[in-house]
This record gives C-alpha cells, sequence and structure tokens, in this order.
C-alpha cells in the first residue's frame, strides 16, 4: 500500500506559522483532519521556521495534534534534542524525518536513533551535496541502510529519499532517479522510497502535469511512499490510480471509493 | 520517439460513416488535417464498416486523403485483397494493420506480407482468443516475430499489440500487460509495442483518468506507440510528458513546445 507523509503542518507555510504562533489550535487541528480524511498515513510536524521557538511550538503542535490524531505521525527537525523531546511525547510510533549522509547531521541522528523504535526517512545527500548519477543514489542510500542496521533500524523501517531534482536543469534527471529507485529496490526489497516529487518540475511551465506523471512513474519503478500534500485532490487521484493499475488494489475497491467519494475526477 | 496511430478515419465511427456515404471529402480531409497538426504519425484508415463498400470506400478515403497527408497511413482491414489495393495506391511506406496468430487471418495475411516493404502491427491473439498471462503475450509475441522474420519483415518493422485488457474484470490485468511488455522489449529490444489503451478501463468510472496514468505506465514497460485519437489532449499531453521524463525529450523542447502551442495543460 502507498503511504501519504502529509506534509501541511510546516512553519514555513505562512498561514501555518501564523496559527502556531497565535497559539491557534483549530486551524491546526481542522487541517490535521483533512489531511487525514484525504488519506493521509502519516503527519509530518515541522516547527523549525519560527528560529528560537523550536522547542515550545513543536511541544504545542504535538498537545494540540495528538488529541484528533489517528494515525502516526513525522517528526520533522534537524536537531536531536527537539526529537528527544518529541519522541517522549508521541503516542504512536513515529517516522523521523530524517537522517542524511552530511557529517554533522549524520553525527548528530545516529545516537538519537540509536535502539529507538521508529521509522526514519534517509536522504541520499552528502557533504558533495546532491547525487549526480543514478549510481551516486544507489551508493548513499547502502551506505545509509548498512548504518542504520547497525544501530537497530530494520530495513523495512527505512524510508529512503533519493532526492528528486529538476529536469528543466538536465533532461536525464528524471531517467536517472527512477533508475537508481530500481536498483535500490533491487538491493534491497524490503526498504521504503519517499521523497518529495515537486522538485521534478521546478522551473518548468504547466507543473502539475508533469508532477502527477512523474509520480505514477516513481511507483512504477518502487516508490511507495511522497511526502505531499494530500489536500492536492489531483496528485492524491493519480496515486490511488496507478496504485491500482500496477495491481495493488483488489476489485478496484480503492479506486471505487475514491471516485464514490468525490477524490477521484478525470 | 513515441509514435501516435490516429485512429480517428473509422467508418465505424457515425460521422465518418456518414462523410465516406455521401463522399463528402472537406470533412475527412479537416479530419486528417488536424490529426496531423496534434502530433499523429501515422492515420490509420478503416473502410470496414459499410458491409460490401469497403472496397470503394477504401479506395476513395485513400484519394482524398493523400493529397493533404504529409505522414504515412496504417491500412486497416483483415482483408489481403483490400490490403492489396491499398498497398497499390499508397505513396509512403504503410503501416499494415494487422496480422494475428488467429489461424484463418495469419495463413491469409502471411502471403500478403510476403516481401513487402512495410510495417505491420502484429495482435497477441490466436484461437483460443486473448491471451490470459503475462508468459502467454509474450509467447504469442515471439512466435509472431519469428514468423513474420521468416517473410522478410525485419524485427524493427513489427508493432506488437499486447492486447490491453478491462482491469474491471481482473485486478491483475493492469500488471499482466505492464510485465509482458517488459519482457517482449527485453527479448527483442528493436521491436515497437503498440495498441489501444482505453481497454484497461473499461466499465470503471472517470475511465479519462485511468487512461492516462495506464499510458505512462506502458511508456515506462516500453511502449513506443499507440492507437489513440489525437484529438484527446489530455492523453497526448501525458504522452508528451512522459516522452520528457524518461529521457526522451533533450533541454525539455517537445514540452515547452507543447505548453506554448496549448497542447498541454494541467
Amino acid at each position: 500500500m502507498f503511504e501519504v507523509i502529509g506534509e501541511r503542518i510546516n512553519t514555513s507555510r505562512k498561514l501555518v506559522q501564523v496559527a502556531v504562533a497565535e497559539r491557534n489550535a483549530d486551524y491546526i487541528i481542522d487541517d490535521v483532519k483533512k489531511q487525514q480524511e484525504a488519506g493521509a498515513n502519516f503527519i509530518d510536524v515541522n516547527a523549525g521556521a519560527r528560529i528560537g521557538h523550536e522547542e515550545e511550538d513543536m511541544r504545542w503542535l504535538l498537545d494540540t495534534i495528538q488529541p484528533v490524531c489517528t494515525i502516526p505521525l513525522a517528526l520533522d527537525s534537524p536537531d536531536p534534542a527537539i526529537l528527544e523531546m518529541a519522541f517522549s511525547m508521541v503516542e504512536k510510533t513515529p517516522m523521523i524525518n530524517s537522517i542524511s549522509l552530511e557529517k554533522e547531521r549524520f553525527d548528530a541522528m545516529m545516537p538519537f536513533l540509536k535502539g529507538k523504535a521508529c521509522k526514519v526517512i534517509a536522504l541520499c545527500m552528502d557533504d558533495a551535496g546532491m547525487p549526480e548519477s543514478s549510481e551516486d543514489i544507489l551508493g548513499r542510500a547502502k551506505t545509509l541502510v548498512k548504518e542504520l542496521n547497525t544501530i537497530g533500524i530494520p530495513t523495512a523501517n527505512i524510508y529512503v529519499d533519493p532526492l528528486v531534482q529538476p529536469i528543466s536543469t538536465d533532461s536525464n534527471k528524471g531517467l536517472m532517479v527512477l533508475d537508481a529507485v530500481r536498483a535500490i529496490k533491487a538491493e534491497h526489497p524490503e526498504v521504503h522510497i519517499t521523497g518529495g516529487l515537486s522538485n521534478i518540475s521546478y522551473g518548468l511551465p504547466q507543473r502539475h502535469i508533469i508532477n502527477r506523471t512523474f509520480v505514477t512513474l516513481m511507483m512504477d519503478a518502487g516508490m511507495d511512499s511522497a511526502i505531499i500534500d494530500p489536500l492536492d485532490k489531483k496528485i492524491m487521484a493519480t496515486i490511488r490510480t496507478a496504485d491500482m493499475l500496477i495491481g495493488n488494489d483488489q476489485f478496484c475497491m480503492n479506486y471505487l471509493k475514491g471516485v464514490r467519494s468525490g477524490a477521484i475526477e478525470s
């Protein structure tokens, strides 16, 4: 089953930042409920944008969200101290967003993750920057899986983010990440593949059609999760449709449910 | 490059049948021009629906179409006598639509095709009916390629149609044909894969989203041609977008051209 990580509760989004600053719980609760109803499997929570307020904002967000939230959270911060606090507050096994191979982040995150019961997003980023070939992405993914395994995170709890890059800068960026996803899944069938999608269309017009065509290709390659806005009806409808077409929807039940609820329109 | 076989000139379509019966050349010419402008690579011509009139209708259609047509034709008939007449009339190397493994059709088509300079659509159909597994599709495709090779049709001129079947009857029908396309391309990298697409969504609501998501998956698997209505903007936009994402559009030139001309909208 494809897993949607709902990205909306992020203080870098203007309206969320205002709601958090004003401690407007109704706004946050309403947004979380909408994401759940739209089919999110995780609610990402990022309180990083109000400098100096991340800890109190994260604490307030978790206190506000958890009473109405029936799905697990993705705790989104580069700071292990914030994550440690958040981890102690959550009621369901969370996802941690994220570790990477950048030395500073890696060295800070590994001790935090060690022995924890959690899922984790592993970014194929290192100190050299973005990956430059599918072999490069595969190599970084293998290192991340190996390192995370050594501290007790099983492969099935790892969500590799291969880092989608804009096709406007290089026509091969699409193929590069698609090939990488296939190679990672061939190497580690149990690992999950996740990530943002909209970078693919950066710099090009009519981005929606690129994004939804791309998610279809990525799902065919093996992507089984994405960090997206679950209220984006078009991308959600495409994901449900592709999931049916690649054999994950017996008797087309989820597709038909989506059509009946109005979530899937042509 | 993806090749679109424009399916509109078919007397089973009501308005075309009326135009052919009335010898309304303007209607036919206008339709052919529109298909070309929309990006068709072949114009399919099928005059089979007016029983007893196929030969004269095909002759009139070819006389009408060829003066304005800058792309090759796909001659669409099960009758070798009609095809022989049509073949003698065409000015550009045509596609023949089609041969299959059904004994009667196969035995009639092989002598016609022998030694001809043409492309040919090869349907994975035999006297047992539609294929029932991806291995079944692959087996039929291999037989068709082998037989056509023996009469001088090179693999690169063969367009295998794996026969898309409705996913509403069996949730595995999507995966079945996708796996078959990958297997056929692995066995015969030079062969083309074509076919109709809309059967996939037969019996389900909101068919457009299924059809365009499916063509994306099929292109990823190796389909490089389809028999479609080039005036269906949504499917054409998806094809151009997917072609860019799988690396067939250097500098995104075709995509950007499509957006500028209004052919690609989100």
